[in-house]
């Protein structure tokens, strides 16, 4: 099968993969319909984090193509939408709401692992992984937030679940990438009151405005802050949405943070200058991480069929498998928000 | 009057400090019935922290002996009980419940400020700081759970508000001190379903197991962690609660916390080698501080009151003023979990 294979820094190209087979009774495969490209893939493209040669791309969305014996609930010809990273559904932490720490789970695109950059995906414990969407006819834009629904729609929202927002807060969110984005639909769905996004990017602050943003933050650093603060008098906000993972960007929420506020993290740690102790003293607090994908798709699905949230409009750029490396390059030149891959049609035989 | 001195480092002694007098309209005068000594002047005492020459203490209860004319709600011979800070109850922060923040508010004991470790206080927005106790005729234990009121049973819970401790949960509270017995004293209260102490201390360990503690974890560093991990079938803790504010402490709550759990975290920061990522892989937070200890008092003071909790059982010496030098000495030495110092009776004219 054709799929994009990470070769090294800045070097992803299109390449060939075995097509994969059932090897375990709990296993799927499924035909992609489409994938994209995520914000932590660049850091493998920037050569900041490692990524061993191999598939890569862990968003995606397809049809199933074959089952094992064992999988539960699932049928061939079914449209499934998989978290980024695989689960059993019957550990410890699967139960306590945390799929994504999952002890026997493991991650799309790992080098190893198919790749939501390809056409086809063995989905290890398809049963407890996969999320299933109703049988109808859905418009191609509806088809883009089925796929968002895989990673970044669930990341930005882990940052709102995370840092505890409720009716009428105020919430600021730094970072305007797709993340930062759909933290922005995450907040507005919670009932956040204000919603405050940070971009200088006028495109993005156009999409963060109709996704939810009441006012919109140009600063960067230190002026950041102290806008914020202005715009709160003084107070800072309940919850910071960090959705970058950059010393400037953590910076920016402790300083924004209101006393007994929270950070919701998601963005990959690569600050380095971060202490909990300036948080200590102001009693807030921080909480986030790998986003428990699986557990936050149902709702968010039911939020995206009724039409309530269209995460899929984060994708600016489509294209195919065949333009990989101008998939990677777009967001790596920050030309595109998000890359999504056309990779086969709803209803190919 | 009389007031304990800090004149610096293992020299607090008794002296003399002018009669306090009311100075500002919202201000109250009290004389102090009980006071007592808390982990955190241990901090001055050793001199890993500084604090300046003069008034020192920051825990009370006590009557009052004249009220400026604006205060509210308070009248003269009313007892009443002192969180270690006072806060203007107007403030954002004061209205988003954490009076410890409060914008124009301070600390008792702070060199200048009268201290808790003397015989009258006066007492800054007293109509929004001091908590009044229904009149009634209270034993002396009683009396010691007032006083553990105004600082470390509030400390103690607000490692347990912070974490989220709910009904059923399992936690472990890192630190066997005053702290840490208040925190399974609250812990209890919120009705964790397993509450493991980590202590070696004979006496703590039947104490905490007194106040709830349902297992007792002898281990430190990586054996703790190993030994919580083996309780829990592998899986950590709901909740971690950080009472000592050490390197070891804390990374034994990072080793324990399960995914997606939470630390609670109040020993004041003295730790320098925790990385807030580490907890970010695991999907787990930390949240905590300086205890809104106004917030609390209400909520508590009503557990003391039935019955239900005892905090004033974590003073295992009673000494007064005169004896000031010991009730440190005791601490420091670890002779003694907590020193109240008797200061006044009740009824005095």
């Amino acid at each position: 099968m054709k799929a994009a294979i990470f070769h090294g820094p800045r070097h992803v190209e299109l390449g060939k993969r075995p097509d994969p087979k059932v090897e375990n009774p709990t296993d799927a495969i499924v035909r992609v319909v489409m994938g994209c490209v995520c914000g932590s893939d660049l850091w493998y493209y920037r050569g900041i984090t490692e990524h061993a040669v191999g598939s890569i791309g862990h968003e995606f969305f397809g049809v199933i193509e074959e089952l094992g014996q064992e999988t539960k609930n699932l049928a061939k010809g079914d449209l499934v939408i998989a978290p980024f990273k695989f689960s059993d559904g019957v550990c410890a932490n699967c139960k306590f709401g945390f799929p994504s720490d999952c002890v026997q789970g493991g991650a799309f695109g790992s080098g190893d692992n198919d790749g939501g950059q390809g056409q086809f995906v063995r989905v290890p414990f398809a049963g407890t992984t996969l999320v299933k969407v109703p049988k109808g006819a859905y418009p191609e834009d509806m088809l883009a937030s089925f796929l968002a629904l895989s990673d970044v729609m669930c990341t930005g929202y882990h940052a709102v679940v995370s840092a505890g927002v409720k009716k009428g807060d105020t919430v600021a969110v730094v970072g305007d990438g797709a993340v930062g984005l759909s933290a922005v639909i995450g907040a507005k769905l919670k009932g956040a009151g204000r919603i405050l996004a940070l971009s200088r990017n006028p495109a993005r602050q156009k999409l963060a405005t109709e996704f939810g943003a009441t006012g919109i933050v140009e600063q960067r650093g230190d002026e950041a802050t102290q806008a914020i603060k202005k715009l709160t008098d003084g107070t800072g906000v309940d919850a910071a949405l960090e959705c970058v993972g950059s010393d400037e960007s953590m910076s920016t929420c402790v300083g924004i943070v209101r006393a007994g506020g929270m950070i919701g993290a998601v963005g990959v740690p690569n600050y380095e200058h971060f202490k909990y102790q300036d948080l200590f003293w102001k009693n807030a607090g921080v909480r986030g991480g790998i986003a428990p994908a699986r557990q936050y798709i149902p709702e968010l699905l039911e939020a995206v069929l009724k039409g309530t949230i269209n995460p899929g409009r984060v994708f600016d750029l489509r294209t195919d498998l065949d333009h990989i490396a101008e998939a990677y390059a777009a967001m790596d030149e920050r030309r595109a928000v998000k890359s999504l891959l056309r990779v086969s049609d709803l209803h190919e035989k």
